[in-house]
């Protein structure tokens, strides 16, 4: 039989010797990144194979991550088995804790002399609710603390990374970069949302081509970007696509 | 300029080309696996790192892969930030389609005749919506879908394979099997819900003291478990014991 304390921690989903860690602590002091999460879900949120390949792969480089958030709603909520709105509306912070197992701050307080690096997954979420890049295209504005931690970095000279329709966000806020969403060709369907690579373009950025499996990295600006689910393919490559990326943010933090 | 038809894309979430793939396809007959999901975030749902770490080793695997999930409400929703419940409910099966990126089938369509193997990932889900657990304990019941569909692969001598907690829905359903959660004791906090091993072996099963980074193969009922996120660690372990897990199921299926 399950103690009672046990069952109680199980009901209510937190117990106390939990911290929800989600990286390895070992003692020695990693490189400390900042992992930027905008929800939970392809469609209105963070990608989360790719926010999860991105902590798998922190982890086994050894980084001290923390996970930030805008504490604001979400621009909608998307039924994920339609791809049709639905109501209520949700709180970006709140459904990005589902992928940081509850530790998640508000990205408001996030300040680049903190960190060595800072990372953005894709998912729709990175042009819903950290930029207005779904709707308004390179109209788009930028949520003004994603702005503000972009410049942050980049002014600080720490490395920045974002994968999948992420990249939109450097090519808006630091206009002379050079990022890759894959291909600006949609090749038969594997690069369905090819026209991203124009927008950038005509936002005053460099648009690179890049296989899924690899990540460019702009190292005057020391931005590394991956196409991740830009490209329509195996997770595992996703996967693989991610760990260049990661492994690349590690090796210019050093 | 993004084209007005990638801009629509873009906002509904959806495209004609993109099938929302996971899972590579190569042409050939790939292992058959169902993955039965729970919801979607760890207090809630099924753990959104071990789901995507079981679908990138299948993945890597050559595994062509379908997803499931009750479609019923939640137990409750949990406020993953407080680890307190909030309103309003939601469904099951639309919270696990964020991570199976739209393409999830209702459980009670899933038939063991036509998989190879089926796969149950963790996270309070398991023990709060695929069965009661979480506030039962021993004297829990199990959803009539997953102890058809346990049954059902297991009369046929097709693998199944389940991680973190939801061990606990073989020990009920197919007494005499043999399971690991990691360990039955907390080891200082490693093992927060180590209780769990007692409740297994009160439900007249067996527990099997594993590392996290192993998995337990009870051939004779072709059950494979590994402890996953029910061990407070750094996620790379956690990914890499659901490879072993994964990789054993492949193993057995062929």
């Amino acid at each position: 039989m399950l103690a009672r304390n046990a069952l109680s921690a199980l009901k209510h989903g937190l117990t106390n010797t939990s911290n929800s860690r989600l990286i390895h602590s070992s003692g020695v002091l990693g490189t400390k990144v900042a992992v930027v999460l905008s929800g939970c879900g392809v469609y209105d949120g963070s990608e989360v194979h790719e926010a999860s390949a991105i902590l798998v792969h922190l982890s086994r480089g050894g980084a001290d991550v923390s996970m930030f958030a805008p504490d604001k709603n979400q621009m909608h909520v998307v039924n994920h088995t339609k791809g049709e709105p639905m109501e209520p509306n949700r709180n970006v912070l709140l459904e990005s804790a589902r992928i940081a197992r509850g530790k998640v701050e508000a990205l408001a307080g996030l300040k680049a002399q903190n960190f060595d690096a800072v990372i953005f997954p894709g998912g729709f979420g990175a042009a819903k609710n950290l930029s207005t890049f779904a709707t308004e295209g390179t109209a788009m504005s930028v949520d003004s603390d994603v702005e503000r931690v972009l410049q942050e970095f980049h002014t600080a000279a720490k490395p920045i990374g974002l994968c999948c329709i992420a990249p939109v966000l450097a090519a808006k806020v630091l206009p002379g970069c050079e990022v890759t969403v894959g291909s600006d060709q949609e090749e038969g369907g594997r690069f369905p949302y090819a026209g991203t690579a124009g927008a950038i373009e005509a936002m005053g950025s460099r648009h690179i081509k890049k296989n899924v499996t690899e990540c460019h990295v702009d190292s005057k600006n020391k931005i590394v970007t991956t196409p991740a689910f830009m490209c329509e393919t195996a997770v595992h490559e996703i996967y693989d696509g991610i760990g260049t990326m990661v492994k690349s943010i590690l090796g210019m933090a050093k």
